[in-house]
């Protein structure tokens, strides 16, 4: 009791000088308020026209502030979904996970820099979204009349210094690179790291640019609605279809052409499960593809002006959360506990349908939209594991493609007129069948059907290819042992007891 | 050596075919600088109201961007929250400790989104913050006269569209979870899975909005100032009060009614250290909290025109420093080495402490506001632990109801003046005991006892109400064994040989 | 199939009753589309005044959202530090590891506030770059003439209350406290805690401020244009000199005064490998510093409408991700396998190395100085390793010394004028060797020179002097024991089986 009984003096003595020297401290400096702004640099001699130019350049700099910083965020998209990969699979591939999660960035975004985003973007006339675009991008091609299949110019970014087109490559860069994440998932524990690294400049330089700008490059799907009349061509705001059903489209695939792991179905066919690693991993991994969500929906206003982005962001906030908690309830109900890997993978089957109509419905569809992707994960997952046999370690087909293709029709059914004025050239807002318009399920339905022909089909036939000239999987003797010692020459935890599988 | 040498010739040449190939580029896109946006986009006829309007516009999308991204980071605490907690706890219940805080997110966004944000917000006239919160939020009925117990419309956010609510919404949604977070810390390691569903929505539902309206929402601790002279009524910037007292108070009355873990005290009422399983997760998770701290803090402008923010960041980052250092080198003298949990703690208590205060005082203050959290920290979570005997397995009493409560007072004694102008309808800058208002003080301890009264209070009675109808607590075989499996039907760390306790 | 039957018809109900209830829903509210900000708050009687003052206010808020928000992620650097390094280190160090990554933070910070940030930038006329810091920080005094040695005035920020200092100071800090981090690496698993906390107050105080002020704070280095003629005297866009040689230079010192861990090199010298214990740990650390990266180089425009920041955020995720990938395939094909921590150590090179030059090249240059970059850093890391026997854990000699120094030589030779003028008051763009300016590269050269004189040579006495008076390393049979329980109290894993060294 003594000694606390001193320390509670001292404290009150370094109160009584804390208060007697922050006071004199103060005085100086309480006078300057930090608003002191105003009258420092307004002359009063400014001209209309000046100060219309500054407001110009007070938009964009808020403009660019939010791409850029949210950008960064979608960016850190690779971390969520390294940890979730490699927490969700076996310690003894632990080392091979992460460093193929962290090195398809690496390739994509030099693939993205070399070919990819002339492809995709190579062909638009101008990005107005970032406010200075215009001037440079005018420079490369625009590709008029009927659709486009891909644009010709900007590769390496040569032959522009436009701020603007430089942000612009970085926020779509980044968005391309979820999209070569996502199959990792579904090959994991037996893909060559060689092979994958081939995949990875396949997808970023040729796959993923072409279909890209078929829907958000001013290709042939965005004008199905100036074109004919198909309501407003196909509308994808974030990309449940762009970015996550075609990521998706290629884990399904993938998962096909490697086959299961060793040991995944017994001889009956059976499928036995393969506990991940460390949960604890995985989960915070799936927090931080929360965090980065807000900023790739929200973000895709590519506009600070924009307010809509709040009611994005709010939206991929419900969604996400009523998706796992509907995941966490079923599972719980049918099997009796709340099973940790669907709960978190409700929350992201949430986010990725949530994702293509976020801008144009309210919190209450957005609620409705998440549950439903909610329950279809868990159905889906099942329905892979057990009845196709397809082995897919983390779910990504079931997250990914399934919810990216609910998340495309839930927009043709649910958004509802108040948002999208204008997009792909077509007057009104936007509005699903819920609200009158059969015609945009029908874009929206095509654009699932191209997704199959390109994204799974096109995919297919490359993964054969690689498979025959190349080699897809490692031997069996090394899947048994651990990727990590044969392919990566390290162990993910060489300090551990681990136990043999 | 011959190698070297010859891989030096290659970066040699290398060297000089860059030079070359980037000046031979660069020519064609140099004279574009980047700059280009003025010319392009005024044409010179715009009149003095659109450039006003363009003003209000550029504004806004400052403002909106400054709220969203503050918002991002502060859902981001859970990350932190999570890691936290998982790594001082047991490895035998890491999944289901991280599951819970995972959990608690979902719960919570729900749950506020189905009736928190109305019974907290939906009785105030505007939300003037955000820009455009005017509008529509307006058409929620504003209660006036003597004070508000809570409001009534905006479940669900029916009734509106606009953006500057969803924004609002969104960030204190993000804000109310860290409230639900927080008794998760000291129930830890017992606590039954199903049991803290029902808390979650209990806390995000009902607790934390009813508060929340008394001290933000207009309610009548708001306005204890305007009504009866009280200094400028409860002031609590950042949520010292709302948020971590809140949390805190809870966190105690669980820990109290749950009780201490199987083997914590032994028969003379020892008490024995159940140590951290994972450190650098907790270390890490520390340092993600004091990231997103400084959103947390300084977000809570909701203006981006307010520069005071850039004030409340610096002071949040040294009052966080100072805690973890004082707790460093008090635990070292004592005890002999710098307890890595203890410096986390310290400066979570520091950044706990300033929370309330980080807009209203300077750095010198910041900083002896800090230290004493620092202090305070290590003498509570001893006197918790020995004396009182009341097990909290990270500390959660100690950091947010013990520094929550410092932080309330704080603000009381050290407020200078130089800043809040108009707070809660009170005219003047918000003055503390040693710059002369005795009767902001007043307002903090009033708010202290409320707290005592509804945080501790309140949840005691809910927490035995619960413990009665459906059991707090898990059964004494699954906590020996750990939560993880019988629970979550999942280990945390299947790979791993685990030391049994 | 009858159970998924009855769910499929479950989901269909859902699907319609939500229809329903979304239109009805959002009936209400679909007039309003949050785009009603205009006509709410301008009333047509603005004067001209009034809106240039606004759109002042307008652009000063984008600029601190800007500094801010960078200046946070910037701070998350230290989550990226600590977990590389204890990745890459063994687990028996691993709580003393991340604790003192964690603990140069706190004492970073406080140092800086004491004493640094007054050092470097008290003798700084005005800091034009966040829009408010004219006003106040004009009170510290301005050293004219000749070049300056140090600043005086600031010390705790005191006789300042200027949101724009208060929000410079916090970027500032963020950024020296990544030179404090750095030889953390390379002293790691041997250094002494409480001789780590000496460094980190020797650092913050001294050693970097006083640097960074010659080549920042408008000191001498700065001036050698503006006074001798030389390029635009000593330039560093974000501190590949100011921070990383600095830090790197330290790291060196530190890792030769403090000699090889136990066990590292055998009797014939021959170096042996202690493989990292947590591979997921540390990329997922490599792939937070990329994160983080980007706020750092394009937060250091400190102005939001200065849209270069868009090509250097570009520019930095080129030379990073190429830096990746060259050290991976030259690690592959002169080792057979990817190297995992190689390929890790190869971004953060080229990241290293861009940080200079980030804003003064196009992203063809920043794939060459990248690339060059990843090379450079495996030659390197086997030089020091095996050649000169300087044992550096985690591999900050080569990462931050070596590429940071390249960087700085990589803008005397890479830059290609579009960007600079006025830099460090010289008129005209900034323009290397390769574009016809050899005097920009004699002024990088004196920074290296001056590097190895301060950073290396000030800091191998400090280390000595250290070594003697405190001692700088654990006694033998400690470090073979793990620092863990002797200097922390507390294991890393305490529930996990280790296998020992």
């Amino acid at each position: 009791m003594k000694r606390s009984h001193k320390i509670l003096s001292i404290l009150f003595l370094i109160t009584i000088f804390a208060a007697i020297f922050t006071i004199s401290a103060s005085a100086t400096g309480a006078d300057s308020s930090g608003a002191s702004y105003a009258a420092s640099a307004v002359t009063g001699n400014e001209t209309l026209q000046e100060v219309a130019e500054g407001v110009q350049k007070a938009q964009f700099s808020a403009n660019f502030v939010w791409v850029m910083i949210t950008g960064f965020m979608v960016f850190f998209f690779q971390c969520g979904f390294a940890m979730v990969e490699t927490g969700f699979t076996r310690g003894k591939n632990a080392a091979h996970t992460i460093t193929m999660n962290f090195m398809v960035f690496l390739v994509g975004a030099i693939g993205y820099f070399l070919v990819g985003f002339a492809l995709q973007y190579g062909g638009v006339g101008g990005v107005g979204g970032l406010g200075t675009g215009g001037g440079t991008l005018d420079q490369m091609v625009s590709i008029d009349g009927f659709g486009g299949l891909f644009g010709t110019k900007g590769f390496m970014l040569s032959g522009t210094y436009d701020a603007g087109i430089y942000a612009f490559f970085f926020f779509q860069m980044v968005f391309m690179d979820t999209t070569v994440t996502i199959p990792t998932g579904s090959m994991a524990e037996r893909v060559k790291y060689s092979a994958y690294v081939i995949i990875a400049f396949f997808i970023s330089m040729i796959a993923y640019p072409i279909f890209g700008n078929w829907v958000w490059g001013g290709g042939w799907l965005s004008t199905l609605g100036k074109n004919f009349g198909i309501g407003h061509g196909v509308v994808d705001f974030a990309g449940s279809a762009v970015v996550h059903s075609m990521g998706g489209m290629m884990a399904l695939s993938g998962a096909i052409v490697i086959g299961p792991r060793l040991g995944k179905y017994d001889k009956d066919g059976k499928a036995r499960a393969f506990p991940g690693h460390h949960i604890p991993m995985a989960i915070i991994g799936t927090i931080i593809l929360f965090f980065c969500w807000f900023s790739f929906n929200a973000g895709s206003t590519l506009n600070a002006g924009d307010f809509r982005l709040a009611i994005v962001a709010t939206n991929t906030m419900i969604a996400g959360a009523i998706g796992g908690l509907v995941a966490m309830f079923y599972m719980w109900i049918r099997f009796g506990k709340p099973d940790p890997s669907m709960t978190a993978n409700g929350s992201l089957a949430g986010l990725v349908a949530i994702t293509a109509p976020c801008a144009f419905v309210n919190g209450i569809s957005a609620f409705i939209i998440g549950a439903i992707a909610g329950l279809l994960v868990c159905i889906s997952v099942a329905f892979f594991d057990n009845k196709l046999k397809i082995d897919d370690p983390v779910g990504a087909i079931s997250v990914h493609c399934v919810n990216g293709v609910w998340g495309v029709l839930a927009l043709g059914l649910f958004a509802d007129g108040s948002y999208g004025d204008g997009i792909n050239g077509v007057a009104g807002g936007v509005k699903g069948l819920f609200f009158g318009d059969a015609s945009q399920l029908l874009a929206q339905l095509i654009c699932v059907g191209v997704l199959i022909v390109w994204g799974f089909g096109v995919s297919f036939l490359f993964f054969k290819f690689l498979d025959k000239v190349w080699g897809l999987r490692v031997k069996p003797e090394v899947e048994l042992e651990g990727l990590d010692r044969d392919e990566m020459g390290a162990y993910g935890y060489p300090d551990f007891q681990m136990i043999k599988d």
